[in-house]
């Protein structure tokens, strides 16, 4: 027992340092249930959480402390694997559990999470919103009225935050008008996932690909985020955003920055998000004639998903049959600098597609002389494939003589496999909440997203809505469980290219 | 069976086109039972011999066909494995088998494969000389002398071709008074290997590799040789030898010529050896002043092999117990031309080494600016790790993020394997004899060892031999069991490296 206790705390010394107060909003939501709780559990499992870190649940509704342990003690069982729930640590985590009642629209109530706080010493404050944007400037200034709030309190929001740049400037100035930058931190759980941070090595670690990583080595990039759901009961809101600022604004574009921004000077949070921020600014804007040849809008009609027969979206339940949101989207954009110009960034996603799937593909250029049999020279190329869902890993397409004797000089694709599920066959792959939460308690932000990168994400895409709505086009329909609209193949075989197929 | 015909046909054309009728001198001897007959047999099976494909085993002991044939299923049977042995097919092969009693000094007897001959129309003959290079000149004058010839006819010849630059040539000589080097096939098995091959496909078809492989990019090239075995009753072949003319001359040259050539503009056997030559010829010869620094020589003194006492070189039978030749070499070595110069190629070969091991190791430069924790900086570099045995595979180190959560931003090495067992699961990975017997068959050249290129070998050790001989310095003394001399581990750190360790 003291052995345990005398490793845990050197694991502490080089990760958390100490101990941390959370005060959860939303706090009987649905992202705390699902995502929060399983992962701060997990952290308190593996011995993240030191001592005396505590948790505060607030919301609306009237639950007392036992209640609210018992309600967090069920998300538990249904979102950790039993083999991974530890009687003992479930116990250790509700006991840092306690319960408040607050109505965050009135600060009277906020005196509740003030109280608790007393007595916390240096102990510093996150305070996660786990609530509708619409709330986050309400929080936080009767945060700050209330007195609940001191030098070392962080916050933590979710998206979206804003549908285009105005909106999302007024949500970060309420924020900012109580918390500095330093202390901000926005969430894109993409950033959490381990295949994505595994870019900066991949990138950065390894000359073999740091050497090559430009516009004379590689020819083009894609990314496909496709989701196998449809609309899942939220029509009303999805309509008012669509894929476009529900996917791309955000996930995707996180995407392209960390594959193309330059190399950061070191690995502090502001080197990097100064590079991803040169990534955003230089992105090319979306001009009305480039809409018939760069982006394709889509919606999709019924079909089937898994085998089953699926409405369409405008047979969704709620749904106004006149709506023209897309609820997928594919284009062709360039990230327009001396690392990438002429280099196309294929992106796309969508809803209703075959499957689940998320995955980069870095295709390398051809080299300009060719020795090896002529039917064999499409193969000729090397492809990096970065796949974040459904199993995380990264392969690479090599070639290599086909080994048949029958064959004599043949070439052969063979992917070189680092598999995670193989390659750390003894460590489980964390969850991406469960790294975002142990960098907030770390207070390292290298992981979030800082308000230059929200602002000029939303200003692309605003040039992009704003040609959309000047022609006001319908989206182009396809059919459930299929790729998405025909026209988004013929955008890449335009360019003599294809979507990689490896389903 | 009528289709099995017909796939059987299709193959042909694609590969032999016609039959062939091999002559094989020394066809009682240990190359021909170990590696040749069971090299055929594997082609028969896989029906890469045509129809009328015939073979007469020539040597000077008396047996009768049948004897012959019993003698060759006798070695079938214990060089091929069991699951592969077709009962079918063994009876086909052997059928294909003749045999005449040939003293190959004498031209008398050549008339016996004169006779053999008769009527095989345009049916191409190969003669396999599996004999000592001493009887070259005797067998393929008393060929043509006898009338047993004709322009179809090609000739195989087997290491070692003399032991240095002057009795090559007296060989060379005589093998061309007779045939033309369009009809001389010099085998060194090493390029007979899938691996080794595959060299090409992954040099040449990988834009990844192709092009990074030049000084900017690689910072040193490793070639680690290694045979457990000692000198196993050849005592007195060896002495005169050493293990620079055995091993160095031949394999381990032809290794760096794969490595170091410049892209061949096609894949024509002239193409590929006149880009093999130029590195021979780019190889820095030895002079006087860099024995003490570039070079190594060793002998083993007894020790253990697998855990038994093993007597030392100068103990073994036979021994002349003042012997100062070599049984390890190593040596740092360089490509003096635009691609190469200033990266260092470290060889290495020795006997009675701790296990059977034939790897390259390329190893890619660090990149100039280093952003990860300090202590992990010496992983920090790609190597591709090409393996001829024990297994024959190619894998690619690679640094990837950690994924522990307790671990940041830490990286881990890790490799991206290309395991020919795996990859090619349905396909046996042939032997080097049997792709160098179906190239012969084929009248492809491009695994064959030209005459300037055995020139060109000799030049260069001949250098380091004179070099030696002035010196007559006895050789550093290795226990056996051991990687060799303490020498040459600090040859290879004084320039900040290591041999590669991942046996």
């Amino acid at each position: 027992m003291s052995q345990d206790k005398r490793s845990r705390s050197s694991k502490l010394a080089d990760t958390l340092g100490s101990d941390v107060d959370f005060v959860l909003f939303g706090a009987l939501g649905d992202l705390s249930q699902r995502k929060l709780y399983p992962a701060l559990y997990q952290l308190d499992r593996e011995n993240l959480l030191a001592d005396n870190t505590r948790l505060l649940g607030v919301a609306r509704q009237e639950v007392d402390v036992e209640g609210f342990r018992s309600r967090v003690e069920a998300s538990l069982k249904e979102y950790i694997k039993r083999d991974e729930l530890d009687a003992e640590v479930v116990e250790r985590f509700l006991n840092r559990l306690d319960y408040r009642c607050v109505d965050a629209t009135q600060v009277e109530g906020y005196a509740g999470i003030r109280e608790w706080r007393q007595g916390a010493g240096d102990r510093p404050m996150v305070v996660y919103l786990a609530v509708g944007a619409s709330l986050y400037g309400d929080i936080c200034r009767h945060l700050e009225d209330s007195g609940s709030l001191d030098e070392s309190a962080r916050v933590v929001v979710e998206k979206p935050i804003g549908h285009d740049l105005e909106s999302s400037d007024e949500i970060n100035d309420a924020i900012g008008a109580v918390f500095p930058e330093s202390r901000i931190y926005r969430i894109d759980h993409y950033l959490g996932k381990e295949t994505v941070q595994n870019l900066i090595a991949l990138r950065f670690a390894n000359p073999l690909f740091g050497t090559q990583w430009n516009q004379n080595h590689i020819s083009h990039v894609e990314i496909t985020v496709a989701e196998k759901v449809g609309i899942e009961g939220r029509w009303g809101y999805f309509d008012q955003a669509g894929q476009l600022r529900d996917m791309v604004q955000n996930h995707l574009l996180q995407l392209v920055c960390l594959i193309a921004m330059d190399p950061p000077a070191n690995l502090d949070a502001d080197a990097i998000r100064d590079e991803k921020v040169k990534v955003l600014k230089a992105l090319k804007p979306f001009t009305d004639d480039m809409l018939g040849t760069d982006v394709v809008r889509g919606q999709y009609i019924a079909g089937t998903s898994d085998g089953q027969s699926v409405p369409g979206y405008l047979e969704e339940p709620d749904a106004n049959t006149a709506s023209h949101t897309e609820t997928f989207v594919a284009m062709k954009t360039e990230v327009s600098n001396w690392r990438w110009a002429g280099v196309p960034f294929y992106l796309r996603t969508g809803k209703r597609m075959p499957e689940k799937l998320s995955q980069i593909v870095i295709h390398f250029r051809q080299q300009p002389h060719y020795i090896f049999d002529p039917d064999q020279r499409s193969l000729a190329a090397n492809k990096l494939v970065i796949r974040l869902q459904p199993d995380e890993g990264i392969a690479l397409q090599v070639l290599t003589k086909d080994s048949g004797l029958d064959k004599g000089m043949r070439l052969r694709p063979g992917p070189l496999h680092l598999d995670f599920n193989n390659a750390f066959a003894k460590t489980r792959i964390p969850d991406a909440y469960e790294r975002l939460l142990l960098e907030v308690m770390k207070g390292q932000q290298y992981l979030f997203v800082r308000r230059d990168e929200v602002e000029h994400a939303w200003k692309w895409c605003d040039s992009l809505i704003e040609a959309w709505q000047e022609r006001d086009e319908p989206p182009r329909r396809y059919p459930s469980g299929s790729w998405g609209p025909v026209a988004s193949i013929a955008m890449i075989s335009q360019d003599g290219r294809s979507w990689y197929e490896d389903y």
